[in-house]
């Protein structure tokens, strides 16, 4: 008789984004003429840029030819892509990140769950609250927590608090924890990490033994240049830091799909008899093994983003969604609104006004301006009383977002 | 202090394919001149078909336009894809599969090893002998073995032999097992099961509530129309058995990654309190977690191999390598060898002539006649005296092998 994961069960039914469809589709079907303007999911609008679009023609061309036919490739991905990443996203900003030492995957969250097969059981996990869910629901998988209580909060899982009275920028745990998951700038709250923040969590990393999961998803949004991009800036965090990062936000890559892992090979863990064991060896047998590499014609179009012309026109697009963020923070700013994010991050973090909860204020927008947002406390506890904006979406539909709230709940 | 998952340390470090590729590079350092021709690991050399590439042009053309452009698609695979393949390859052959039971990945290789993270600890796991290294290695970073012992065989793991004696097909296990790797045809051994193979496997796992993992990889390399494509072809195996098939092979698209997984909804497992949970909600739960689907592109190329030309080119690849193998079986059987599969798959299994094992003739066809083939030993003990010779090459290198290992062998 086969068992299947237990662990699975724990996990609780009403996911966020699918009872946001819920709702959103039950308000289409009764309001069919309402024209909806989605700021909801972080999923870009943006074709991708011309240099792309060349490079993945050259490619498909490519592959009609004998000899331009690529079969399988490296399952760390080519070296041309994890050369020009190198050089351009770690060394010229000054961190020692070597190619061998990044993994070009098919997505960030792909990697942000796959991490877990590699490290062992009785880790005490932390995460930010509020936290992209996928974080969680991929320890509660893996038997890193025991079950949800009232609130939704799984026992065993630590969870770092952040709202208004601490700057979004959760304190260091007051009991000891083996893994931490960082993303900066964040997702949800759009709070950018200064060098002291970063510092302070890599201190504690090492002070503790502990394992940094550090996803930058976000980091081309930056606009700060004293801010750092990588984890990897800030001295001794090679020996205790993984990164993440992802061509989805910044090249328009979330349905071309294409990431990559930083596991530097001065990170050591522990084995349970407390032997060290080099963590780039684990995960580079892991990704052999479980993973066959990314499409040929998807890695040239990712490279194609670090030519003259590519990273042009990625800092346009990047630009672009910015100039939104600004539009949203300032039109709901104008209204006496508190608003949060949406500076280094595509992410506007509202505290919704009026003292209502944040499925209550899903609902207000919904009905009354027809606009979709994600509720703050789909992220977690400390998200209640708080919305999401994302400023992924045409100028004109943003602007009418904002004159809808005006007008409707202004 | 972070710890690291200590069953990664069972694996053994001599993995197949890097040894291979270390001799070989040694034998091309020590003689730069001689011209290797590679029947080893199985990769396709042939391009891409016309449909798939006029396809893949018109969805790069499409992200380049807001109107075409396509962001997170869904994490299943897009509808119009599970939809053909659930017509074509399931619904014309008799098979009650619906589309909402194919999930499209990038990999067999990923999904083989991924779905352990649905199956609870404590199964016990069989596997045919010789194997697919994959299954094994997956089966032991899950934890679900013990070490490896002399013999490089896992303490544990239950092995079906498969050799001469049972023409390659294994007897039921004299154990009770609770999870069944089965690869039809087979690799390494190229060996394909008729309806009375495959019906005796599902009623072993009917009878004994067993999950059957059904590797259906090469089974557009079927010639005999009266053999089973799949699993689902023999009635009872909807409660029974996972499916996994792969565009690798029938389209090319090693380098382009896209296969798909059945899970059909009838197949209910059990939870460790004895209650009967539906796998296919697990994996579902499981990719919309930590998976993000599949590129659109390369959907949309996968697409094209289902209209009437682009199945037409597909045969049309499948034949011309279906010709290579004949060509291989033909000339090692007239020197007297003998020759197994290569009928229905594209490998051929040879019994190693002259008593030699398998890495000593690896040797030897490497050094005498600059031909690169895969030991049978490397696929596991019953393997051992084997070798397996892909047919996946141009026509001139397979007759060029062919030729010099008559002439330095023969």
């Amino acid at each position: 008789m086969f068992r299947i994961n237990d662990h699975y069960l724990k996990l609780k039914a009403g996911y966020l984004f699918p009872e946001i469809s819920r709702r959103v589709k039950q308000f289409a079907e009764a309001n069919p003429d309402a024209s909806l303007i989605r700021l909801g999911i972080g999923d870009v609008t943006e074709p991708l840029t011309p240099s792309v679009i060349k490079a993945m023609h050259d490619a498909v061309d490519g592959m009609a030819t004998h000899d331009g036919f690529h079969g399988y490739g490296p399952e760390q991905g080519y070296s041309w892509l994890r050369e020009v990443v190198a050089r351009h996203d770690y060394q010229e900003r000054g961190c020692q990140i070597d190619a061998e030492e990044i993994f070009i995957s098919d997505g960030s969250k792909c990697d942000t769950g796959n991490i877990l097969d590699i490290l062992g059981a009785g880790n005490r996990i932390a995460v930010q609250d509020p936290v992209y869910p996928v974080y969680i629901d991929t320890n509660v998988m893996a038997g890193n927590t025991g079950k949800a209580d009232d609130s939704g909060e799984y026992q065993g899982l630590i969870y770092l608090r952040a709202d208004e009275t601490n700057q979004f920028q959760p304190a260091l745990p007051d009991e000891p924890v083996d893994v931490i998951y960082l993303c900066y700038p964040n997702n949800p709250t759009g709070t950018a990490a200064d060098r002291t923040v970063l510092e302070r969590w890599v201190q504690y990393a090492r002070d503790n033994k502990a394992l940094i999961l550090f996803d930058a998803a976000y980091e081309a949004f930056i606009t700060d240049p004293k801010l750092p991009r990588s984890i990897y800036e800030i001295p001794g965090a090679r020996d205790v830091a993984i990164e993440f990062r992802s061509f989805s936000k910044t090249a328009g890559f979330t349905g071309t799909r294409c990431a990559l892992t930083i596991v530097p090979r001065d990170l050591v863990g522990r084995d349970s008899g407390g032997d060290p064991v080099q963590v780039h060896k684990l995960w580079n047998r892991r990704q052999s093994t479980k993973f066959n590499g990314v499409s040929y014609i998807t890695q040239r179009g990712a490279a194609a983003t670090y030519t003259e012309q590519g990273r042009k026109e990625v800092r346009q697009r990047i630009g672009f969604y910015m100039e939104n963020a600004a539009i949203i923070r300032k039109a709901l700013g104008s209204m006496g609104w508190k608003v949060f994010g949406g500076i280094h991050a595509p992410y506007v973090w509202v505290r919704v006004p009026g003292g209502m909860d944040s499925w209550g204020f899903f609902d207000k927008l919904l009905n009354e301006a027809h606009v979709v947002g994600t509720p703050g406390s789909g992220f977690g506890r400390s998200g209640e009383g708080y919305f999401r904006l994302s400023a992924f979406n045409s100028r004109a539909k943003v602007e009418q977002a904002m004159e809808r709230i005006a007008k409707k709940l202004g």
